[in-house]
């Protein structure tokens, strides 16, 4: 068995620290990434500096990133103003960031959640014309912190529609980290009823209250071949309660090597970079791998 | 289902914990974590005082400890000096602490593997014939320090000579934390085929390498029904590389909630109890759900 891991710690765990690095750090980060055997690297996001001042630098990291053959480097974009900056820096692969509630949609893109298809539907078309691949995060699959638990059928009426505009995987993220394994199972089970199998699904589990791995086992075992993470586990949901973040790159290759399942990943490369990262902004990682082989040193 | 939760925070967490509180601190820990719904509190150890400094108080502790209906309070009892002292003070309930590995063994113990059953054989018969219960731990049972990977047929063939002893239940140890879940399925396999069934195992996972809950979910899922944890994830293994002690009984009991599994336990009292505790042993608590939970405070 092989699990894919899609790397958002220059993303999504980026955007969520409140030290900003410079560019030139952000571009040594995805090097290493890669040399660690990372295959998909979220680099960068053309949200507006207004909003994630922490990634202001899109335009600038892109123009002189370090890639590797073989290896994808999507980039989130929100919008369709945000495509016309990708498409100019010769991204081949976007994500679009959706919400499973009415609350995180008004709140997180200001948009009811209705008309969120009306945004994306242009930006997906013209991304697939420009030759695109287009993943969809739906986020708040789990919990809100406004409705509390979310109903399976409600994200996968979501999930339906962004993947009927034409994206080609849904990321489902448990955005503030409640949910646990049986929720995990519920909201694979009604996905399988509408037809879409584990092989369109990725999961995205934060932290926050322990669960992350849990919940990632659980998902593995429904068929589950493609899992987000951040290296060191760096980032945090602003909306959530907690400083800890994304599951920890390092603890899911510790788990999936323990359970031979192929990634192609050097956990110790790995941890080296977290620790390096680590020191640059000015927190330790939360994530107990880098903790425990830290210790070792 | 019901999962009994084995706490041993008074016991495993603060005999790892470099601070030594007082013994009506503990009094007051103990008695905490009766209220919040625990029914199985091991209470202390009658190990040599040179050994573990931190619970030389087991008499004074136990000759005025508030006792609830319904609750055990087992102690950790290493040979027959320890039981002497163990009937003196009136125990109902104890456990032993067996090696599944030579190495540890020879420095835990300070007996060959095949010599601790005779050191454990008049513990067990003496305690029976007092009308106690006992329990056998049986540490090391995924990995050590100095052999490495342990294998399952190794960690069956000391568990058999413990039950045939009398113990009434195993607690397989992941002492260093360096177990995967694929790795607890093998090792339930392995007593399954040996006629050793779930109803006598329990699990006792370390978070070193953040795998504990996710192993906890593996073993929940081959049918594990007592799940030893730690109150705010104190202590830890001084053979370990990391000070993450034992799996947090917070974030087990959030997952059990998850999963409608019934534990009788309020999640929001330990949380409360272990934030006063974190001032008193002067580190905070390693728990997610503790970390998360004190934010919204």
């Amino acid at each position: 068995m092989r699990v894919t891991i899609y790397e958002v710690g220059p993303r999504d765990g980026l955007q969520n620290e409140s030290v900003t690095l410079p560019v030139e750090v952000k571009r040594e980060f995805i090097r290493r990434l890669a040399e660690a055997g990372l295959t998909t690297i979220e680099a960068t996001s053309f949200v507006h500096p207004k909003w994630v001042p922490q990634l202001a630098d899109a335009a600038e990291l892109l123009a002189d990133m370090p890639r590797e053959p073989g290896v994808r480097y999507p980039v989130l974009v929100p919008n369709e103003r945000g495509l016309d900056r990708a498409l100019e820096h010769g991204v081949t692969d976007i994500a679009i960031f959706g919400s499973a509630t009415e609350s995180f949609a008004q709140r997180n893109l200001n948009r009811t959640l209705e008309s969120q298809f009306e945004m994306f539907a242009p930006v997906v078309e013209r991304a697939l014309a420009g030759g695109m691949r287009v993943r969809a995060y739906v986020s708040m699959c789990f919990g809100d912190p406004w409705e509390g638990p979310v109903a399976p059928e409600q994200v996968v009426r979501v999930g339906r529609r962004l993947l009927d505009l034409g994206c080609y995987q849904l990321s489902l993220g448990d955005t503030i980290g409640v949910g646990t394994p049986g929720h995990v199972d519920a909201l694979l089970d009604a996905f399988e009823v509408a037809g879409v199998g584990p092989d369109r699904l990725a999961v995205h589990f934060h932290d926050t209250y322990g669960q992350a791995l849990a919940n990632t086992l659980a998902a593995l075992r429904r068929g589950i071949t493609v899992v987000d993470a951040s290296t060191g586990g760096i980032g945090g949901c602003p909306y959530a309660k907690s400083a800890t973040g994304n599951l920890a790159t390092e603890d899911l290759v510790w788990m999936l090597d323990g359970l031979g399942v192929e990634t192609g990943v050097d956990v110790r490369s790995l941890v080296a970079t977290s620790r390096w990262l680590a020191d640059l902004l000015g927190r330790p990682s939360p994530s107990r791998v880098v903790q425990a082989l830290s210790k070792e040193a």
